[in-house]
């Protein structure tokens, strides 16, 4: 009996002529396809391969082709660690550390982080959704088609509520362009509960994390552990309430000092733990025995004026699985730049463009536990960009350029090039 | 007698309720003017104030009037230091660097500029004029209304004269948008010349230099002196013969080794020192002696992977004039962000943001013997740039952004803003 013909996916876009980085062989490769091609269901991949080989492999009569003219095609950007929701500025506070003071000395002396507390509080609903909106479009518009979004400007149960809410109403105002993955964040102990924090804490675990379960109003529960900010032991028992309630724990670690916070990571089941300027090779060690995602952030280190970059190379030689993200936020990165996420992410935290690109695609989606995001692979979400280049290296090389021509959000193209945008390649 | 009323310029432009940042007060102070305007008439400032005295000033009936509702404006950007005329990529040799292989190593074993040149010879006029015009107008959309243009990636007489006849064809498109100035660069001693070198240089002087004098194909002559290209005596020979056309000199001094560039530039008089980044005290004191502007160039540093950034603060402090700009080139910065030149400039020059943009505008203004740009003054051109931002910090602060929201060449609105340019004021 002769083999029946398999079935052919049907597809309702094709992506033709295109290098593409499937992002989907492990940290260090790409995943590179030339002459390759995509083909998407609605809004999933069904197919990814050689274009010479897409019509036998898919029925696409009817579909939408976008001809990549040899130009690189990608997974979209998974932007694991942002606060994008947020009032006012900090602007002098970065000239005042250009002149050569701390972060920790600028927080502690009534700076920092209350600042943006403070008129995050007195910004109107509208005004903080609209400057949200804006600054995901700008990431949108250079390629990222999903973003983690932290509360943590507000400190006290209403306010914490107050931002998880205007997350929500971001993630729906964003829906057909941006996945919006929220996340609370436990960011400091505020001023006036600092003699009172175990209270304050155990208000946070009770009060607070089940309401927002309830309402699911994070998929995540992020704390800061740092001087200043939480220890080790508040943040545990944030984590594990966190995770009892069904939330999935993270954690800000090792930033500014060393702090055992990858260890603490591990031990309590974190997906991922973020910064690590300090961690060391007992952390590096725990964070490869947990498989927590090592969240790298180099537009941090970058814009607080530092040279200790977290330690990309020792991670990865250990097997931790590693993301990048931009972390924007008012304070220590102010920039929507994913460019110079990557470009920075090269030269300072020496990956290589391709390793560079995974940990911002699938490494970004392995920290937010979203397998169906972050790669060109059958059943993955069909989050597609096309670069006006050829070679990833070309992303990292112009620096702090928009290369994106077009970006694809579950199979419908949601942002095409800005006049002036880099076309490099064609 | 009474006396009489003094005749009031008319105009044809006003822009009012602006944060002006004249940049006319000193390297340290940009001039800041709350609440206030400029006017223009046709192409030359005619006034600058406080706007609440404006109608007192100005006769203004039939001028345009811009409303900056309280957002900086500043001069027009003076990028005094690129390289934009170029065919080819250097992205793999970006990659191997930030995998630890130095730049010299890099030029030393046949990548680098040799690598640039073939690509230019091998690319058609009409090629490299599209995607310098290109680069250019990036520039423009971030508020760079004068570009120094440098050749160089040709290096013999002939392919030379064509890039400057390029750069021609480049000012001659762009003239209503950018100013161009042009730069004869000596760039390097071709392979086929190192065992002739002496004759290669006097054929610089005696041939190229003539021809670019009488068609007026450069307005300056800048030679790269540096381990590799060329000598100091070849460098000293190439700048007093074309002082004597009258082309201004400038020099690449001391950026990857101490060659004492700083001395030959003072002694030749040179307009501009740039680099700078392994200056010592005496090259110091021999540019605050001579007069030379230091040209600092951040993204060169950043992009090479190294730390030794030019002595900034040594410079200001010795009374030497410093100009900012890009050093947008294929091997060692290639990006068109001059949000991010700034934001480098804050955090790694340790300018102040005030400083920064001084040295952008009339720091760079000065560096091309410019007078009459980069500066909000009477008599000076009226190129300016209204900002969606209220303060010099921000545009530092929120770095690698673009916050232009206009852009005005000589009396005219030649650029406004994209969708998505940042707009954190108002």
């Amino acid at each position: 009996m002769p083999a029946s013909k398999p079935l052919r996916p049907k597809a309702t876009l094709v992506v033709r002529n295109a290098t593409l980085a499937t992002c989907d062989r492990g940290a260090s490769d790409a995943g590179l396809i030339p002459g390759g091609a995509v083909a998407v269901d609605e809004r999933r991949i069904v197919w990814v391969g050689r274009d010479r080989e897409l019509d036998g492999a898919v029925e696409r009569e009817g579909a939408r082709v976008i001809d990549a003219r040899g130009g690189l095609v990608t997974p979209g950007l998974v932007d694991s660690h942002t606060h994008l929701v947020f009032a006012g500025e900090r602007a002098g506070e970065f000239a005042l550390r250009c002149s050569g003071r701390s972060y920790l000395d600028t927080a502690i002396s009534g700076g920092g982080i209350s600042v943006t507390t403070r008129a995050t509080q007195a910004a109107s609903d509208a005004a903080l959704l609209e400057s949200a909106v804006a600054r995901a479009r700008r990431l949108l518009a250079q390629g990222v088609t999903t973003v983690e979004v932290k509360s943590g400007y507000g400190l006290t149960v209403e306010t914490e509520l107050r931002l998880l809410r205007i997350i929500h109403e971001l993630a729906h105002t964003l829906w057909r362009e941006v996945t919006i993955v929220p996340t609370f964040l436990a960011h400091a102990i505020p001023p006036e509960r600092q003699e009172d924090r175990e209270a304050y804490v155990a208000e946070l675990c009770d009060r607070l994390l089940p309401i927002i379960a309830k309402e699911k109003l994070a998929a995540s529960c992020d704390v800061f552990l740092e001087e200043g900010a939480f220890t080790a032991e508040e943040a545990r028992l944030l984590l594990e309430a966190a995770a009892a309630r069904g939330l999935v724990p993270r954690l800000h670690a090792d930033q500014l000092v060393a702090s055992r916070g990858a260890e603490l990571a591990a031990q309590t089941g974190c997906a991922s733990a973020d910064h690590l300027e300090f961690i060391d090779d007992d952390g590096v060690a725990a964070l490869a025995g947990g498989g927590v995602v090592a969240g790298l952030l180099p537009l941090s280190t970058l814009s607080l004026g530092s040279e200790r970059y977290a330690p990309a190379r020792r991670l990865l030689a250990a097997g931790v699985p590693i993301s990048l993200a931009s972390n924007l936020n008012p304070g220590s990165a102010m920039s929507e730049n994913v460019g110079l996420v990557l470009s920075i992410a090269c030269l300072k935290l020496r990956l290589a463009p391709a390793e560079a690109l995974v940990a911002y695609t699938a490494g970004g989606a392995r920290s937010l536990r979203r397998g169906d995001l972050g790669r060109l692979a059958p059943g993955c979400e069909a989050d597609l960009v096309l670069w006006g280049c050829s070679s990833v290296e070309h992303l990292a090389w112009h620096m702090a350029t928009n290369h994106a021509l077009a970006v694809v959000k579950r199979g419908r193209v949601v942002h095409e090039a800005l006049p002036g945008a880099a076309v490099d390649c064609r």
